[in-house]
């Protein structure tokens, strides 16, 4: 702490450099999560080494920030608990980052920073906690966010599931858009960015629940990109929502009773992948309610519908964007799908539990 | 969100006059961690009517927040695991909040808003965890912060101890002080707001490990009123920590590292309850190396020391402070314990883990 930034860096850099191997024990133990000197070398050897930057390297009880002056913040938090850890297209440690950086674009936020936490079960396999914090750093990185304190605990043997991360994140709000269930109005479109239900699809497929072969991946992504084109294109947007665990089906039916108004769904406009649909059909699950990772719903006034599908077909992770329903006056606080034979039924919250951990 | 903050306040209001029992379950599902209809009525019927305010209450995906204009913000985060859930002097809950505000103060800031996540086991009884709910709006409103979101995760039985919380606090440092290891120098002096250990040991004795009767109690409070009374009294502070995991030895232990400068540490004159020292004896652990969780480490220039003195014992949580030695150019980068009887002693930072899940 005495160090120029210049220094701070050049530690950095020899850290990285250094292989983890030599100093770390094959497995987490108790002592690691004393405060002591083991925790300061698994500290040191992991998580400053994937995740350091000069405000972390202090190592104070608090990260000091300067905060944009004026602006409006975003806080958020995260518990990422998914099970199994590593599934196809992420890991807990990516998704522990773009879970709360999500949370903060929802909120029309850039996200700058965040903390992690860890609950570390004693037995551990250190060169997977080290696969996790690489991938959060690679993740970070990505998303363009810092991560500026962090805290780790170590519970006894079968007294947690190898490990769960709880982020948070503090982000800023530059534009004067105010998102929010009371700016929905009647004849608003309900847009999804893309397709529905991968994440919890490829998680349940990595369980070997299913006795499926597919090639379903994790939607994981930080989506604070596609959210601010989303709202540069137009100032029609009212709700921002990340539809993770309940699915689309969960965040409308929320949004439904929060503004008092009625959307209606057009069954034959969500777009949904093939091997979702089997997959869910396997499950008896229905794809609304399946966690998404990367994805975003947006009511915006129907002025500007357009240009936001544009603008997020424009972007990577909206190319699949489509239009998939309106809001009206009725029936208030409910969700309505119109099927393709012409009939609709109403959706409701996610009851029960058929996916648990997903996330 | 459609309604006014004197809406939002009366419905909060409601909330609390409601009784829990009637909507909730008796023990916790893992439905009530998937984001559905369970976990609606969980979020209602515990955490806003504990926890509600007008930011909580929009339940959106992330807080929005005015920053104080261009100051500096403090941001931390804390897991806590701590067994048993319930001890003498406080809970699991009331230690989440305490964990982040102090964190906080020692970084000079005052805390302002927390997140908190909750990682809960299948068949946690529902009363349990209203408790520890009531307990952290209880140390939020005495520490003078809100709790803008949060998060709920469960995991099936036998994946985690009942539960754990990690809470992450955002504060605005108001004040010029630089607070850092690299101001600290030789002639500075050591000052410990009050007796050492107690929290470690009364979680000890609360595991019935001790066979002990003892009216010992955790020293968990809010200490952030503390530090801002000890930052008025003089510009002499240069550096701040709370001692938790790994006590006193450990943080002063890094802070010799740290600022590659000795420590000189006077046995007489450390606050050590004849308790804590009985305890201590019977297993076998050093005091300097337990945790507490109200106290506060400062280094203070030799000047300021009897005004930071005076500061810290008019306030009630420092009537014990004490000035325990010194700060030295030699031995640099360690801890020197002189004892009573004019020896003396190196003092590592803590090996291995005596005390596990202490906080």
């Amino acid at each position: 702490m005495s160090r120029t930034e210049e220094e701070v860096l050049d530690a950095i850099e020899k850290r990285r450099r250094r292989p983890h191997v030599k100093l770390m024990d094959k497995h987490i133990t108790l002592a690691h999560g004393a405060g002591g000197r083991s925790s300061h070398t698994l500290i040191e050897m992991v998580f400053l080494k994937e995740l350091g930057n000069p405000v972390l390297d202090g190592l104070g009880d608090a990260a000091v920030l300067q905060a944009p002056a004026g602006s409006r913040l975003a806080f958020t938090t995260d518990a990422s608990v998914v099970k199994p850890r590593f599934f196809p297209g992420g890991d807990i440690g990516e998704l522990a980052v773009n879970g709360t950086v999500n949370d903060l674009a929802m909120a029309g936020a850039r996200p700058l920073w965040l903390t992690a936490s860890f609950i570390l079960e004693e037995g551990l396999d250190t060169d997977e906690l080290i696969r996790v914090a690489q991938s959060m750093g690679a993740a970070a990185r990505r998303a363009g966010v810092t991560v500026v304190a962090g805290d780790t605990k170590v519970v006894e043997r079968g007294m947690a599931d190898g490990l769960y991360i709880t982020t948070a994140g503090v982000g800023v709000i530059d534009h004067d858009t105010n998102l929010s269930a009371a700016s929905v109005r009647p004849g608003d479109r309900v847009i999804v960015s893309g397709s529905i239900g991968d994440h919890g699809m490829a998680i349940m497929v990595a369980r070997g629940d299913l006795e499926l072969e597919t090639d379903l991946r994790s939607d994981t992504a930080p989506i604070h990109d596609l959210a601010a084109a989303l709202l540069s294109a137009t100032d029609e947007v009212r709700w921002l929502r990340d539809p993770t665990r309940g699915g689309v089906a969960t965040v409308l039916a929320e949004l439904a009773l929060a503004c008092e108004l009625g959307v209606v769904l057009d069954e034959a406009a969500l777009p949904i992948k093939d091997e979702v649909n089997g997959a869910c059909e396997i499950l008896g699950i229905d794809p609304l309610y399946v966690a998404n990772e990367g994805k975003l719903v947006a009511i915006v006034g129907a002025d500007g519908a357009n240009s936001a599908l544009a603008a997020l077909r424009a972007h990577p992770l909206g190319a699949d964007a489509a239009i998939v329903g309106e809001v009206r006056a009725d029936p208030p606080g409910m969700v309505l799908l119109e099927t393709a034979f012409g009939g609709s039924r109403v959706v409701d919250m996610l009851a029960g539990d058929p996916l648990p951990r997903i996330c």
